[in-house]
């Protein structure tokens, strides 16, 4: 996959946020496949997790970077399907998905962003956040009991909370990527209507039935909220270091791609080799040479 | 892949430690590659490995077992490659590595399961420990000065502690196979003259220098206190529920199909399936059904 021609020709500038820019979600089409055709598009990710693989090789080898892949999104927007077709190439060893769930109760009596940085990858890996600390400025802002729960101070109370929290989630992405973890956060943006063809999906294929919760519908029931909330997070949260990606979910095989090239795009940027030893490294290589050769004499 | 006409041709019997059974290393071949031609077991890994993927969804979705593969081995044996050729296909969702180094200051600071306990896989996932508390009584005995470090209490010091430890273990491994852990070990076998060609290897082409340390050579030095601890271990630790595999390492081709057929074989047997839903869930899915459907009346 030539990643530079490919990106151009998926137009990313029509799914990247540009910092401080207010969002509007009308203005991203879920439904958008530019010019490619879903066989073309199986052919190219499939040759892009190849090469994803070979990255992930040298990132490893390197271990001076960790890339930390962030996805939000609807229920069945696809992220789950995402991250398999993306990273099924990928070695394991190298690789860590963390599903955050529902808060325990040890986590709850932590600050928000406590379990994250517990979860974030190791150098030379390739860590992936499905959801994140962004739950906490998402469903906790939709559904006002969670924000309850975590017994905050009286001083952080109240409506200006999410800018707090917005303030402080680009701080820890900057000491993040100044650290050397790299930061890339998609959203996949199914829309309304495709997200029930596939609920009634789930609902009607026994096999898929254990994907489905009814409390799922509960959820649907608030997306006017949940979008009012993605806007004002992606808004505040389109950093120059850390910029948010809204990538059309309406077809899976067009997210997948569009995803992986995305991923790519970054890898490449960040000029991976495998470790040049240093000569008096390289030194002590030839003696061991010589004892290994030695043995047995 | 068939997995059992195809392990019978594998000659299973040979590779698995019978429990209470005296080991002596000799009577297993490294070189050992049974009827198969290298191309033959590159096309059957390909195909199991897709078929570890199909098991590796229905062990997630199902989220009753998971599956702790231990790996163990001299260096260069292969356990890094064999991870990433039997492990690439799967979902990296579900699949956790453990690499498991030197121990820290804090984990010496705990018993010795400490660690491991923590890096025990989730329900549903597939957890891979890339050396484990195994080493507890490979290079801990080989090296006095590891033991030492411990600050065990003077009751546990002198040479009965391994045979403490190797019944510690085999009743944290009971506990886990009893908790719907199921527990699988590989010792990758290769002979001291194929692990000299491959280090040779690695400090001929640069780019595997990085994968090679002078101290590998050191630790070369102690082969035969090392087999002697393995023999031991293998003689007391074979169980029936988690027994030793003994895996001929010499041709990685061999040890990977070797592995991905014993693994396939034991995700087999669990009888795996998708999970189906109680009639009062079934019950609560036609109301969502009805609910989605009755959107925007």
């Amino acid at each position: 996959m030539d990643s530079k021609s490919f990106l151009a020709a998926l137009n990313p500038d029509s799914m990247v946020v540009k910092p401080s820019h207010r969002v509007r979600l009308k203005d991203f089409d879920p439904g958008f496949t530019g010019d490619f055709k879903k066989k073309e598009a199986k052919a190219l990710l499939q040759q892009g997790v190849e090469e994803l693989a070979r990255y992930q090789d040298m990132l490893y080898a390197q271990n001076t970077y960790a890339l930390l892949l962030i996805f939000q999104a609807m229920d069945a927007a696809g992220k789950d399907s995402t991250i398999k077709h993306v990273m099924s190439g990928i070695n394991p060893q190298g690789c860590q998905v963390y599903s955050f769930k529902q808060p325990s109760v040890e986590e709850l009596d932590h600050d928000y962003l406590w379990r994250s940085f517990k979860a974030l990858p190791e150098r030379g890996n390739i860590g992936i956040f499905n959801r994140s600390y962004y739950e906490e400025v998402l469903v906790v802002r939709v559904r006002p009991e969670l924000l309850a729960q975590q017994q905050l101070p009286l001083s952080t109370r109240g409506d200006h909370i999410w800018q707090q929290r917005f303030e402080e989630i680009n701080n820890f992405e900057k000491y993040l990527v100044s650290n050397g973890i790299v930061v890339m956060k998609f959203f996949l943006n199914v829309s309304k209507e495709e997200q029930k063809n596939r609920f009634l999906d789930r609902i009607d294929r026994p096999e898929k039935n254990w994907k489905f919760s009814v409390a799922d519908v509960k959820e649907r029931g608030r997306w006017d909220d949940y979008m009012a909330a993605y806007e004002d997070m992606f808004s505040h949260t389109s950093t120059p270091w850390a910029p948010w990606h809204i990538i059309p979910a309406d077809s899976k095989w067009f997210t997948r791609l569009a995803v992986a090239s995305f991923i790519h795009q970054k890898l490449k940027s960040l000029n991976l080799a495998y470790p040049v030893l240093e000569d008096n490294h390289l030194e002590r290589l030839r003696e061991a040479r010589v004892m290994l050769e030695r043995e047995g004499e």
